[in-house]
């Protein structure tokens, strides 16, 4: 009988958590979703995981070796281990999140936030295959990154590089969640494109179905449509949230100089309405000898259980760094 | 006889070129300074500096081992070995530098930019010694940075990571050297805080010793003498400058997370009229996570010869990585 070897990829969300196993080539053999229960403390997450994962393991078929646990949190530290003051989980101050699945399992375990778990995902199972310079953009309640240079990711002397989100677009500009004013985050995401909704029914006085939802009820989702219809107003709002965007990652290509940059999450799967005009502001807003050479691409993840490959890339990247990619 | 070894730094700027022979410990035991005489072609200057070398060969006690030359030049590229379109000299579209050197030197050649050769000279001999994440940024005519991640040197899939200066300040700003409008350097350089003194003397109506001086004729040491007389307009101007610098340095930390950023460049002479606000300024603009653990530091490489001892650093970083430093 053939003994299959896996690493546990867990990804945890503020509602649910997905979790599997995946095999050296980023295929996920068997998976599970439960919820977050985000009043909880991570202490009763972690026993509900580890109590699924015991059943998971009766599921598969032949021997089974776990070579390790890799787990997206958001806010979490790589090199702490833990997760401090996570907006939409009540988990306090600070948790160790890596000895709390210590205390179930003699395995290895590595634990960083969703973008960068996102952008190992891409360099060993994803569009990344091959990059050593190459920048993932998670868009979805938030904007996260993960940074990748010289083969390696980022992770900064503090544990916490890649925080493209909370780079400064306008010092007047809007309220932030981190409490800063006028950062990316608050402009390109699911939130800021429905805040940039809001400020041109202000600003212009042309009819949208936009116009008949309520601000608070509105969703990205109905930006997307309206677009999709050919709304004046909503590709008005794409073309603001992508020339931001554009601008930003002009910058970003100034810092790391990278051969791609590849955009993900809710928010990316409006596609080449978001990402068509955004090519071009990057490519206006780049150093002229920079131009012509970063590509803007879609994750070349899958989006069911991208996040799941994902963190367990994460551990199977620390593990001898000796994937078998393909 | 012992023998002994060193590197040949040499630092080619747009009016003098300056070269030495640099031990492991980042001592310059010989140096010479010669014109570059812009309007020359690379193979001209090249000649003269080898011609210059041999002279220093016969000058230093004891037996010598050359292990390997390294060049700082603008605009030369670390992938390609060339120096591509320099602004400030007449060499044309592309010149290889390394197989230049090669013509004269069977040893091995590194070239990089100015700003890159100081990252890796404060690496090796400065005050990042041991440190594994930090940015250079020299403010001098240009704004250059050289930014280390992981403990190498970001060249990026292209040879030209690293070019915070010309990272956007405002889109709809001022023209810059390299044609973008906004770039960061258009502001904070030493041209940059002149021109932002004309700004000032156009909406203010202080009094102001820089009143008295032709735009044309205007340099940062009028504005810093100014400042250091406590001229409020040229104090006006160094916290405009420190303002503009403190948020996009905010901006790389949050790309890379570094333990420090040095500043150099004549303009960094300006001490703390310039680095105390900026101080003050990147801290209002970090991350909130990221807050109090990025210092704001004087460069800890030699005024006089630096730049040779970090050309130098170049290709004692290349021969094995192996130097003893301290």
């Amino acid at each position: 009988m053939t003994t299959h070897e896996y690493a546990i990829g867990i990804d945890i969300g503020g509602t649910t958590t997905s979790f599997g196993f995946v095999d050296r080539s980023g295929k996920v053999a068997v998976e599970a979703t439960i919820s977050t229960h985000a009043h909880e403390l991570a202490r009763k997450l972690v026993e509900r995981i580890c109590a699924t994962i015991d059943g998971l393991r009766c599921s598969c078929e032949g021997d089974i070796r776990l070579t390790g646990i890799g787990v997206g949190a958001p806010n979490a530290n790589y090199r702490s281990g833990t997760v401090d003051h996570p907006v939409n989980l009540s988990w306090g101050a600070s948790t160790n999140l890596v000895e709390l699945f210590r205390g179930y399992y003699d395995l290895p375990v590595a634990i960083t936030n969703d973008a960068n778990a996102a952008a190992i995902g891409e360099m060993l199972f994803g569009g990344a295959r091959g990059m050593k310079d190459f920048i993932v953009i998670t868009l979805g309640t938030g904007l996260g990154s993960g940074l990748v240079a010289n083969g390696e990711l980022l992770y900064g002397s503090n544990g916490l590089a890649g925080e493209l989100g909370h780079t400064v677009v306008d010092p007047q500009g809007r309220d932030c969640a981190c409490g800063k004013q006028g950062c990316l985050e608050a402009y390109v995401s699911a939130g800021g494109i429905c805040r940039t909704v809001s400020e041109l029914l202000a600003l212009r006085r042309d009819e949208s179905p936009l116009r008949c939802i309520a601000p608070a009820e509105l969703t990205s989702c109905d930006v997307y449509q309206a677009a999709c219809m050919g709304d004046s107003l909503a590709l008005a709002a794409f073309d603001r949230t992508a020339r931001l965007l554009g601008m930003k990652l002009a910058d970003a290509a100034a810092h790391t100089g990278p051969e791609a940059i590849f955009v993900t999450g809710g928010l990316a799967e409006a596609g080449d309405v978001l990402l068509e005009p955004t090519r071009r502001y990057v490519e206006e807003f780049l150093f002229a000898p920079l131009r012509g050479s970063v590509k803007l691409l879609k994750s070349g993840m899958p989006e069911s259980n991208g996040a799941i490959a994902g963190a367990a890339a994460l551990i199977w990247h620390e593990l001898g760094k000796s994937v078998v990619v393909g």
